[in-house]
């Protein structure tokens, strides 16, 4: 068991370092497993793709969950070459796997020069504080949809 | 000016409403505007594309950078028909807009039964309290990709 986990982190940091050395993007992998299969992986592509949502946990997420046909991965592992980002950690909840192995720490990516840290204490922040400024508007409008939401019949939840 | 905003906030309640009703997901919409022209947009497409990454922000982020060709979104105003939840607002900082607009708040999200809140609180907690457990593993091995990042010349920085 131990050994398996071993073995499918080092998949992840191979991937990590193929898409450094393809110009993906910056040196992250991540493999996602059920059953001790792999049905979902991922490097880093934002340079690639110029998609900025395409780190290596969201791109796993993507594709595990394109193979599996749901959007929850159930009783799945996933293995991150370093410890995500909020925007990767949001979505490991959104997907909810059973487990999540990292090798890299937070501190070891700022070491590098990918500063998280800075989003997790933007976060914290009430909206007025943030550097993003966030300001509400609409509100009536909008809750209508929600009303109607709540309405629907037949509604996936997810 | 004040009217501007209005105008396309009232573009992402629309949004919000058609992927509700054409059940691509919650009724949630978002529009990326660039100098007075929207340039991305997005409805919540989760249960449509079975991609729980596919929250409406995630969607016009990717839609924004993919026509702009580029991965920041530089001098752009983000229009979202609700607070975003912690992996849309991980993306907004990464893909960093000049400015956020949102409708609904987290309050009003979770009265409809979608509960970011409970990621916001995961976020916040030590590694080991989460109810999805952590765990770091074979943190020498990638650490060696990372030292190699720092050596890698010609590397693209986002």
């Amino acid at each position: 068991m131990e050994q398996n986990r071993e073995f499918f982190m080092k998949m992840a940091i191979e991937l990590s370092r193929d898409g450094m050395d393809q110009g993906k993007g910056g040196p992250f992998g991540c493999v996602i497993v059920k059953n001790g299969k792999v049905i979902g992986k991922g490097s880093n592509s934002v340079s690639l793709t110029n998609d900025p949502t395409a780190h290596a946990e969201m791109v796993a997420i993507r594709d595990a969950c394109k193979n599996l046909g749901h959007f929850q991965l159930e009783d799945c592992e996933l293995y991150t070459s370093c410890e995500p980002c909020p925007m990767c950690l949001g979505a490991i909840y959104w997907a909810r796997p059973s487990k999540v192995f990292y090798a890299n720490s937070k501190k070891d990516a700022a070491e590098i020069g990918f500063d998280d840290d800075f989003i997790y204490q933007e976060i914290e922040l009430p909206l007025e504080k943030r550097k993003i400024p966030f300001e509400q508007i609409s509100q009536n409008e909008a809750k209508k949809v929600f009303k109607d939401w709540l309405k629907k019949e037949n509604k996936n939840l997810y």
